[in-house]
């Protein structure tokens, strides 16, 4: 009933399934309902529909077929990404303690516990500065870097403040320190937010691993995809069947799968344009609110650093979990950061990083545009957060 | 197409999804799009829809919702349940090497190879002996457990032979046990295979931790269950956000839950009369394959220790993969061994386990019925089967 009237920005949070996604998915919610591993009709179609599915991401990444891994979204690749690099080492004969893994404090709960996870078992965890944008500072991941590092993890685009890294600098810093040590890092990537908005084509990403999650870029919920290159060495977190060549047990969510597929070769095939006409919402819409709320403070950097569909501010002094209360029930879904962070209250870690400022973590507003994104919508929006903000500042203070 | 004149007989490894539990999945796969964690409208609608599957599952299991965690699978589940067993007590500061976990060489390979793998941890993992039926020896079991046993796991129905273990004999000797050392020893029963055919209400089976997996009783693939009692402790085994009370990082798959919860209560609701009319069919069937094929050996017990919808026999000598397919061309879906083993040809640990008969293990057939089954789809596959023994025996040996 609402939904006519709704404007939807927190697609890094969550978006609608494609139609062309549910359609492709149909048959396998239906009627063929085979077990993938099952060696009848209905197993072998069942199997055909996976295949056909990896293929098909594969075509769109420009990556072969047995270097894509279905998971249950992507905090499950992100955990399988590092998690599995370390264990393969491990087997190796390679003890924790002789390991560091490097990342930065801005990156998604499912990597900053999972090292912090690696960190308790004895695993060497360092974390390389950002930026005020929250760009990797490369000399001090030059620096960081030894002869111990066996894997380097950052996110393509930030799920908060949207800020796009330098992959080649990062990569040619990693590749530099592989020659200085005679080593191999793993460059994992958290490609989470990117696929509607930034070319994952994997060759020119740089990586060792890709994570992606298709229900960010229109594709059913529960699915996710890690990608590796030749260099990766993965070994299985969880125990059981040998599916997916043994890198992740289970019986294969078939309809899911398929819809994946759909989801991220549609993603993959517009982004350009999707991105190009979106970011120029952002930018309007961010040169507007600063302009009609002088007190905002853009997180995160401007242009093409910057994720197409990502504005993020801070309001010191607003109670901006409130405020996202407020823009709900006038028809605006938003949020204050990362809904796998809490997407409620609290201090944003990520803003907390990149300025060091409490008052300004404590008061993040993120909008995520969905392609639909207008300027109308965003002008609107201001006006109801500015009389919102007017109508606080009358208040008493508690 | 050839869906009419099909025989499905391996509801085992896979069951069409219900009809009512798509209906319920649709508003969440074509509008209610939301993130479970977002505070606005769409996410507050996904939660609603989430925390009601929650109670509806605790409702049809007689257990109190905030046990209810929803995992991607049974194999999630099962891993979950163990490991998570296992490294909560070594976070109370009890070191692998002062555990003692106990199994059966009968289980699922989301179990065995869990176990496996704590052993490469330095975790003792000892296999209590079951008979030719695949019963737990209670005797063994009791003589086995030990005052550094944490952990007992076995399936309530084996996914192979059927074999429906004597939970209160066990319990019983758990209990024991426990008293007699002055220690806890959680109970962790893999139902994965029982919603269709047993009583899964949490407070009868006496365990503390139940795997199930709706993907096996007619809900959608890519979703599982693990129940808890107010005894376990556990730990999460994937890092990343605080979703399901900090037990299973990851946006929610609201669409997949909800299809689990409607599965789950129709499989439940009905499991009775179910049962009691399929295993009518299996026992016909079984005392007519045996009759017209006299060189077919049973696996697993008979009447009320076997799963109602199991059948499972050996063919000593027959290429039973080459028979599948062949059944397969005629229109009978069945398999070899559990589709998580691998569905074609090779050995069945689980036969070799119970008989230690090479030939035995080498020469299975599942036939696993699905509510519709009849004693004369049996008929007709054990003419089919009679006719592909003789044409085989017939053939020059190799």
């Amino acid at each position: 009933m609402f939904k006519k009237k709704r404007v939807y920005l927190d697609y890094a949070a969550a978006t609608p399934l494609s139609g062309r996604a549910l359609k492709a998915m149909r048959p396998y919610l239906e009627s063929d309902f085979g077990n993938a591993s099952a060696i009848h009709t209905e197993g072998v179609l069942a199997r055909q529909a996976v295949e056909a599915a990896r293929e098909r991401i594969a075509c769109a990444l420009q990556v072969r077929p047995e270097f894509v891994t279905f998971t249950s979204g992507g905090t499950e690749a992100n955990n399988l990404a590092i998690v599995g690099t370390v264990e393969a080492l491990a087997r190796e004969g390679r003890s924790f303690a002789e390991m560091e893994v490097v990342t930065t404090e801005i990156e998604h709960p499912s990597v900053m516990n999972t090292m912090k996870m690696l960190g308790v078992r004895g695993v060497k965890v360092k974390y390389v500065p950002v930026d005020e944008y929250g760009l990797v500072r490369l000399t001090a991941l030059q620096e960081m870097l030894s002869a111990q590092t066996v894997l380097f993890s950052v996110a393509y685009a930030n799920s908060e403040i949207g800020v796009v890294q330098k992959l080649h600098a990062i990569k040619k810093a990693l590749a530099a320190a592989e020659k200085r040590f005679g080593t191999e890092i793993i460059f994992h990537l958290d490609a989470a937010q990117a696929p509607l908005w930034l070319s994952c084509q994997f060759g020119t990403l740089g990586a060792d691993l890709v994570t992606l999650d298709v229900g960010k870029c229109e594709g059913p919920k529960g699915v996710g995809v890690l990608v590796r290159g030749r260099g990766a060495r993965l070994v299985s977190t969880l125990f059981g069947g040998g599916q997916e060549s043994g890198l992740r047990p289970g019986t294969e969510n078939v309809a899911g799968i398929v819809g994946a597929s759909i989801a991220l070769q549609e993603a993959q095939k517009d982004f350009k344009s999707r991105a190009e006409k979106v970011s120029q919402v952002r930018d309007a819409g961010i040169k507007y609110i600063l302009k009609e709320i002088p007190q905002a403070i853009l997180n995160g950097p401007s242009g093409g650093e910057r994720l197409a569909n990502n504005i993020n501010i801070s309001i010191p002094g607003l109670d901006t979990e409130f405020a996202t209360i407020v823009l709900d029930k006038q028809g605006f879904a938003v949020s204050t950061k990362s809904a796998c962070a809490g997407a409620g209250g609290g201090e944003s870690l990520v803003v907390k990083a990149i300025s060091g400022d409490a008052d300004r973590s404590l008061a993040t507003l993120r909008l995520s545009l969905s392609p639909q994104s207008t300027l109308a919508d965003l002008k609107r929006l201001t006006a109801i957060l500015k009389q919102h903000i007017n109508k606080m500042a009358k208040l008493p203070r508690a």
